[in-house]
């Protein structure tokens, strides 16, 4: 790649500020009362003409509503507007459900006059419930005049659920005399594991790529970072990544996969979605530290993201990181159960960088120090396997305290 | 089978009670100090001379030094005594971990008159620690004096660690003219997942039974009871499951595999180890429900075992159990990344016999029902599938505030 550059802005622009996209979220009384906090639950991304399209979505065969929809409304490659609400997950909500969503979409369609199929929809909250179809549509009664260039509220914001900081990423790239943008937003916190790692991420750009290509380009981009958190080892039933490509930046279509411009995109694209994938893990629901698990040496990259994922799904190994605590035993019980190629007596543990296990034999000289490290936010732990040349990463948080009560104590 | 009884005593007998065999139990202070509590921390389980004897150990690659050891004495398909300590694992303790496992094994057979390689040896308790070995030889002098016909202690308390009660359990069985029994005892509590989900299970009888198939009703057992128990999905180093045979009861050597005494001696089996599975989910670490998930209509046993297991270790799941929360959403999600045939428009789903999603639609009317019976201690899940005719079933407990004490909590 020649004459390309990729630089993350800090801070990160909103999607309202790429392109011809425009934003704006209201509080309608989904999430549990709080408007006090200005947080919004009810949000309306549009653009003021047609956009390419593209999505990623769960695995899980208990698909919600929206996202059935969604996917279906993606074939299509185009798409023009995406409804997100947050406090209803409208999941397993039966022939109504489907209803629902529907409808929501046909009136924010008609809030900023695009046609009803080119309207994406997407939910986050509690399954199984009836959405209060009454405070969606008052809530898109309190959209519409905002439906204008200057839109409102903050979309980031407005779609977390028990996620405790909002969650945008831009990036500005050049290929060339070509510059684009990507601005995405992303809320995740619980219920997040492969495949598809994001509860609800959406991205929006301002080149114009042909849609298969920008399908391509954003599977290739999850799969090096939202695929890799993991919070609880549960997949969501709603999890939803779309991107929208309006092309307002000019230049030609983006539509062959070998040229610089794809990489130059695909790299932009990957580096915003990354900045995401952690910042969903550092705000996993009660999260205390984040924790990276890389392995290195393994048999291969599929047997190294295999172990990363059991040892970065391992409640022992979560609960020991929430205590601060090296505990490179259960670090290496978890890649033995794991599945994969694995001899003990060359394998080598690290803790920020501090081996507390190298080949075989425990370094307790080492542990206060390691200890010592893990009172930082920040954890890195370190695999080394010494079989080949295999490599992976995951991305999670620990299990605490704050986990449960998010999650038994919700009813109380 | 005809003329076969097979029942549970009630309360147990020990393994003392069992034919030759006998055993001791004294404090060492392998675990952290709590002598009040009169548990002790090493037990010597021996009989009066050599028996038939056969194991089954955890599948993790990382195997704690006296898993090797005993796994490997077990091809001979005689024992004479097994020692046990709780507090420490050695595990991941490199060579000098072998070494003292040896010497501890080497140990009790002098006290007890036994070969060394007649001495089979369990560990539990933290991994990585060296083994502190005065403590285990004092420990052993400790138990001398109590070789006899009368033992000492009890040593299916001493076996604890983070259980909190005792786990005996004891079945009496004829065949014909035939009287047998037999005894076990288990420690569970956390770390404890398939396969051989036992953290440490033995088991006397006084039966003479062929070493081979003394393997295989063991391993039939085992997979109708120990592998059926998930606490946190995670396998521990040390799983070890061992049954000594000692022919006190008389009759003839069972040899046979399609004899009504094979099924009887199975059977047998299978419910003192069932009994002993569901005791282990009850007191899982922080377990505040006991929890049976149960899949049925599924396609194949295989994928209504997969179903019922990603159930029973959905932290989500888990959670919302702990919070009495008839939560089928998440139920329904865990089924849906099981990767097993699933269709939720035909799916049903009880909690505690109450159905709270039917076909495809919810019941919100029998939710607070089920929210009532979820307050009890014992919870039924059952998931059916409406599939096919594969059916099974998983013992788990809930996750609890009790569970991120006990592992994050416990160097502070």
């Amino acid at each position: 790649m020649t004459g390309v550059k990729v630089s993350l802005d800090s801070p990160p622009r909103s999607l309202g500020d790429i392109g011809r996209f425009h934003s704006a979220s209201v509080y309608c009384g989904l999430k549990s009362a709080d408007p006090g906090r200005g947080q919004g639950d009810l949000t309306l991304v549009w653009n003021e003409g047609p956009c390419q399209a593209a999505g990623v979505f769960t695995r899980n065969k208990v698909a919600a509503a929206p996202v059935i929809i969604s996917k279906d409304r993606l074939e299509s490659g185009t798409a023009r507007a995406i409804v997100v609400n947050a406090g209803n997950a409208n999941c397993c909500t039966g022939k109504q459900g489907n209803t629902d969503a529907l409808e929501t979409a046909r009136l924010a369609a008609a809030l900023v006059g695009a046609g009803e199929e080119e309207v994406l929809i997407a939910s986050t909250g509690v399954i199984g419930r009836p959405m209060p179809m009454e405070k969606i549509r008052s809530g898109l009664d309190a959209i519409a005049p905002l439906v204008g260039p200057g839109g409102g509220g903050d979309p980031a914001t407005a779609i977390m659920t028990t996620d405790t900081v909002p969650k945008p990423a831009s990036v500005r790239a050049s290929v060339g005399s070509l510059e684009f943008s990507i601005a995405g937003i992303a809320k995740g916190a619980g219920m997040i594991a492969p495949d598809m790692a994001t509860m609800l991420s959406f991205l929006v750009t301002d080149i114009a790529v042909e849609p298969g290509l920008l399908r391509r380009a954003l599977t290739t981009a999850a799969d090096q970072s939202l695929n890799r958190v993991t919070i609880d080892g549960d997949t969501s039933t709603n999890d939803t990544l779309i991107i929208l490509a309006d092309g307002s930046a000019g230049g030609e279509e983006l539509a062959d996969e070998s040229s610089d411009l794809y990489d130059a995109f695909t790299s932009a694209l990957t580096a915003v979605c990354i900045e995401l994938s952690k910042a969903i893990a550092r705000d996993g629901e009660g999260a205390e530290h984040f924790v990276e698990v890389n392995v290195s040496g393994a048999a291969d990259d599929n047997q190294a993201t295999r172990a990363a994922r059991t040892v970065a799904d391992s409640p022992l190994v979560k609960t020991a990181i929430a205590g601060a605590d090296p505990n490179w035993g259960r670090i290496l019980a978890a890649v033995g159960r794991a599945g994969v190629d694995f001899e003990p007596a060359k394998a080598t543990v690290s803790v920020c960088d501090v081996e507390v296990y190298s080949k075989g034999e425990p370094r307790p000289e080492n542990e206060e120090l390691a200890g010592a490290e893990l009172k930082k936010p920040d954890v890195i732990i370190s695999i080394k396997l010494d079989l080949g040349s295999g490599s992976s990463r995951i991305w999670t948080c620990d299990l605490t305290h704050g986990y449960i009560e998010i999650n038994a104590d919700y009813h109380t």
